[in-house]
């Protein structure tokens, strides 16, 4: 087996997806957390200056989103062909979407730019992304494309977490259910259980 | 041959590498470029409420980079295998990412604002983005990825010129000569030399 560990800070944040797609596909990892205060020392291990890193046999990935494809492509979690990979790529890329958007806004540090920032969000961007996404998930029988489970699924449900707490919305899972929903399917599969049990615990 | 339909606004932006694509694909299309003080009314042909979006036989599909990597796959511009591919898909990401941080900045309204994020942005990020850049494209041969012309090229040489423009640096194609001779070698492929001839012409 390959020898194999993932780079990233000690959060689920963009991290999670790649290590629930390992385990997923059996593949044994160590999961190297790093703390804040040594990130500068750390730092090198990335080409692009950031994590999460993927390391095979000494070979390094970047890119969060290409990291899960190509996990994903690995254990056979594509799509039937390329219109179905197609909508799981444009899916991703929109949650990677909201993400972002909603993490620009949470990380403004002024509080006063902030406020103003959060509530054009809230008014212009928010509803329309996540009625969107809702209207995804449940047209495609609770998954996020393809009517079925896909390297998508486990990207959303690795970055789930950290996407609700950019979002400062407090009662997002109640509002939009099919979003905790797909989470929870993700996270029972039972290929996951060993890894989940022993992970250490984040809130995002 | 189907009946295919490029929406965007009249530059070439996040749409000219779809466009280029399907030139490269030899797949005639109308080439529908939506002036920005219509767009309020065009807005509901896109379905995450954003352009680029392409239409294939009454299908839409959005998202730039899901929709350039489905159309190198349609026309055989992918790598040889999964490693090939990711390399595509991690290079393409960083672009990308490139792309966002220098347009962040350039959009910020507030000129005071714009001249604080910008000199941050060009101290902090800016050098390490183009030299890495540069690196990846001198260690492939002159290509994005893979050593060989791909998808990533003509995603490229595409976004470039709005890159260019976004970056706000004056002598770039002098200082890093390897970006535009790969724009310039994509562009000058024998596929794309009719839909250059006849299309706007615009500077990004
Ligand atoms: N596009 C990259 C973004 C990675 C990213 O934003 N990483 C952050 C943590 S979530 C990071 O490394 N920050 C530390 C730094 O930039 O020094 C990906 O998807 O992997
Ligand atoms: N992630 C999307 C971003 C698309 C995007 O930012 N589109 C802009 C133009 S470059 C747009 O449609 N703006 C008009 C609007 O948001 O109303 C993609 O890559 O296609």
């Amino acid at each position: 087996m390959p020898d194999v560990s993932v780079y990233y800070f000690p959060i689920k944040g963009l991290g999670e997806s790649i290590r629930l797609l390992l385990a997923y596909g059996g593949q044994e990892f160590e999961d190297v957390r790093i703390p804040k205060e040594i990130w500068p020392q750390r730092r090198s291990i990335a080409a692009f200056g950031q994590v999460p890193v993927l390391e095979i046999d000494g070979k390094r990935y970047a890119q969060s989103v290409a990291i899960s494809r190509y996990l994903g492509r690995k254990y056979g979690l594509t799509g039937a062909n390329i219109e179905e990979d197609f909508l799981i790529d444009q899916n991703v890329d929109f949650v990677n979407e909201i993400r972002l958007a909603a993490s620009t806004v949470q990380n403004e540090p002024d509080p006063a730019v902030k406020a103003v920032k959060r509530a054009k969000f809230l008014r212009d961007k928010c509803p329309f992304y996540l009625q969107k996404l809702d209207e995804i998930i449940r047209s495609n029988n609770g998954h996020l494309a393809a009517g079925k489970l896909t390297w998508g699924d486990i990207y959303f449900a690795g970055l789930y977490s950290y996407l609700r707490y950019a979002l400062e919305i407090p009662d997002l899972d109640q509002k939009y259910p099919s979003f905790k929903k797909l989470q929870d399917y993700v996270l029972s599969l039972p290929q996951l259980k060993q890894y989940l049990a022993n992970a250490p615990q984040t809130d995002f």
